[in-house]
């Protein structure tokens, strides 16, 4: 059989912007479809244009993509409009995108209900959008909304609405399971009917995880001949998420069913970035990552069991269904000693931190490590950090600076002209080479005013700081309740445009971040290469 | 077509002790195996008697069941041993339970790499230790471990297995998927070539989550054949998780697929509490519940966007793929900025707040929200500062508490034995009705000294909040770089485990967490009925 190209659309932004509790800030948006982008996805679907000023904002230029088509979501026009006519499909042509993915009702009971309009209007509407953003010179295509409920009520409509698409110039047709409630064999039979009327290199999967079948729904419309397939990044979504990307992809790269037969965008050596790709994605989100999701999870390659343990020391593939580093992810076998030194290892290769084998030191640093994970440290999520504590251990990192005191001070009252004014100002006491410095700051908020005072005077190494600024902050609560620890994740850049992320961990949350704060600028300074 | 019985096996208390950090107390153990018995599940898999203390004392008496067969899990007899000589086995016999589930390998590849014997005497030992645990007067069944995996290798040795046990007397024949990789298809196909050999009322299947298909693998199997279904709670067990039960159980009572063909043990009336036993066993466990979880999850009925919610109000079907209530579960349609006037009104009804659909004060609320929500205050993490909002904008909060100051500070330095510490204090003074009052707090950082100062003396308000208790501090910072805020959200609990949501924005993040703390204590009031 000759491999096939199977495409992949990702809709974190647009229907992963659904998920309750998930706010996107453009800049989430910005280095999500960056990320998305160097993944290897064909399609990404950065909003809806015109329904809300940050969509529109974002598709004001066009990201610069490797490879990823940027694309613009949005209704067809409006029962009664034409679509020169329609505000909305406006707002999508103007819009700075390569393609442009209509959603339309493919079912004659929402028409009726929600829409409260007529199937010919419906089919109408579909077939001049679709011309309309056609002629305009984008890729265009049409998410059939709620199609397999609409095809088991009227198959005969359904199959017009996509029809519709396809015949006025659609690249692409996605058959939407948008309640999620639909089984795999109903999504493989349909599939297979529409397949006899617009060719499966034309049709996409659109799947909900309602029924937690997303996976399989996809895969079985991929089965029944579909050659397009949207998903999100952790099952992000509305309810209970779209299809996961993070399990699909794997699955298509690794078993061989799907690996056989078809090729994605995503190359091997990306598929390696995986678990990195899954993790940045809930920083920038703050949500606690799923240990338990397939593939990228924490847990996803844990042995627990003594007897499954001695078995996997055996031979992997005992309890393995795949290589874990196929996915950027590690075997951790939770009862050996053996287990916690070769992660290690592997992650000071990961930062190209030269060592011996034998060095004694390593025990050390492995010992630190553990006690400072139990105590709420995630090395993970803090490349710096790691990158200190490593050095400091196998003891390459000069003592450029020494805290010897500090002092923030946050206060609210009314000013003279009864107005509600917060200020505040801290101050840092530091000994640089001998030197003792004091530097005062105000600033926004605590953290600002402390790590303006920290940087105002680092004497002789003030210099190497100077383009160092704070992009991110993120703070979590951990062990809810009264032994509860804080932990600050704070992300900085350089003038260079590195970025690097320093953690911090403590009761309060004032003294984990001023951990993360120094952690970022002796940081800089070695990387740097500044003297000791 | 005649109906059919499904019988449902819970291994939560024995594949689900393979949680990574799950770790149940032997009350733990006795409140779930309770729980499920109540739900109406058929067989209870207890754990593993004579592998730990805590699993043999579990099976010292048998519990109590109203329904459910009490199942004692092992591994067959050993090599070389007889099964009246073998300690494993002996345990298992001793164990007070009313089945007996052994566990063998139905895999040539596992017998010859991680057991280490031949495929005779392992055909040998399934014999041998059905028989004997059969004589014993017990029920008995046999895990098939690997035996998918097994059977695409050696489809001749996986069937012997299985047979071997089915001919000694099994009741029950389960067909493993141990590492999870196998795909639904295959699933469905490998099934109905073994249903030629051993009928499907004594097959069961096993699945592993590992492609995120469990659910799906399971209802594949259930399809071509088998009538037993193993599977745990909110999907715990090793790795990526067993089954889902509160997943499959769902589907099989709603989905007309299977609905119409079989019966269960689980009664409609109980089918509405599985939102409860899911969520009770988060507490056992103290785990974040699953917001995203299919049926069970809290946002597995929420609706964000603006369209959908319209549709909705019209008429739920158009976006629901079953009724919440069925399984204990509520619609939510929630406040965003994506949301019009429909979505706010919905708010004010499930949070009983009283209004005329007619008061220009709505319109004034629902400008008041989209400004702050563009300001980065999210109301739908927020439900009680979305309620003081509303009740303050229809004009119905009283004016409890005036904050005239605060001032907080955080120093650190080196004590007289040169340790850093760390002090956070603060100070708050107050109006209340007239009267001023002062006070001072210490804590762990800033936040909890603001919040020990706060609530020290509210005057006459005090009795209202002496039960309040923070649960939850959660910080986002939005829109990184110069323009940037901090979100804070809180939770808090009262005496009666009531928990409720506030928000506060601002650039400073001690003021955010100020206004958040105050929405807290003003909720409190308000729901406590305090006079003005």
């Amino acid at each position: 059989m000759s491999r096939e190209r199977l495409y992949l659309f990702d809709t974190t932004l647009r229907d992963g912007a659904q998920t309750h509790g998930v706010d996107f800030t453009l800049h989430d948006k910005q280095l999500i479809a960056q990320m998305v982008d160097e993944l290897g996805i064909d399609y990404i679907e950065g909003g809806y244009p015109g329904a809300n000023p940050m969509d529109t904002d974002f598709f004001s230029r066009k990201p610069k993509f490797g490879h990823a088509k940027f694309t613009a979501f949005g209704m067809t026009r409006r029962a009664g409009r034409s679509a020169s006519n329609d505000p909305g499909v406006a707002a999508l042509l103007e819009a700075k995108a390569d393609a442009i993915c209509f959603v339309a009702k493919a079912s004659a009971y929402q028409v009726r209900v929600a829409l409260q309009t007529t199937n010919e209007e419906n089919l109408a509407s579909i077939r001049d959008s679709v011309a309309a953003a056609k002629a305009a010179g984008r890729e265009v295509m049409l998410d059939c909304e709620h199609f397999f409920d609409g095809y088991k009520e009227d198959p005969a409509f359904a199959l017009a609405c996509a029809k519709a698409a396809y015949e006025s110039g659609a690249r692409w047709v996605v058959l939407c399971d948008t309640n999620g409630g639909t089984m795999p064999d109903e999504i493989e039979t349909i599939v297979r009917e529409v397949v006899g009327h617009i060719p499966g290199d034309h049709l996409g999967i659109h799947a909900h995880n309602d029924t937690e079948q997303a996976v399989a729904n996809t895969l079985a419309a991929v089965r029944a001949g579909v050659r397009q397939i949207q998903g999100t990044l952790n099952g992000l979504g509305e309810r209970c998420g779209n299809a996961n990307l993070c399990s699909l992809i794997p699955t298509l790269k690794l078993k061989g069913e799907f690996a056989d037969r078809f090729d994605i965008g995503v190359s091997d050596q990306n598929l390696k970035t995986l678990v990195q790709v899954s993790r940045s994605l809930d920083d920038i989100l703050n949500r606690a990552p799923d240990m338990h999701a397939p593939y990228v999870g924490e847990s996803a390659f844990v042995t627990k069991t003594g007897i499954h343990a001695s078995a996997v020391l055996k031979d992997p593939h005992t309890y393995e269904h795949i290589a874990p580093e196929a996915v950027g992810n590690h075997r951790k076998v939770l009862v050996s000693d053996q287990a916690g030194r070769s992660n290690v290892l592997a992650a000071l290769e990961r930062a190209n931190i030269p060592f011996e084998k034998n060095d004694p030191k390593l025990t050390r640093l492995i010992e630190e490590m553990k006690e400072r994970e139990a105590a709420g440290f995630a090395y993970e999520s803090a490349d710096a950090s790691f990158d200190l504590l490593a050095r400091r251990t196998l003891g390459k990192v000069p003592d450029y600076i020494r805290v010897l005191q500090f002092d923030v001070n946050v206060e609210q009252r009314s000013n003279a002209l009864g107005q509600r004014v917060t200020v505040a100002m801290a101050v840092v006491k530091v000994d640089v080479g001998g030197e003792q410095l004091i530097s005062a700051g105000e600033g926004n908020g605590p953290v600002n005013a402390l790590d303006v005072a920290l940087r105002k005077d680092l004497g002789k190494y003030q210099k190497y700081i100077e383009g160092l600024k704070l992009i991110d902050y993120r703070v979590r609560i951990l062990n809810g309740g009264t032994e509860a620890v804080t932990r600050v994740l704070i992300e900085s850049e350089d003038e260079t445009g590195n970025r690097w992320t320093t953690i911090g961990v403590s009761p309060n949350i004032i003294d984990a971040s001023f951990q993360a704060l120094m952690d970022s600028v002796v940081y800089k300074l070695v990387k740097s290469g500044a003297p000791a």
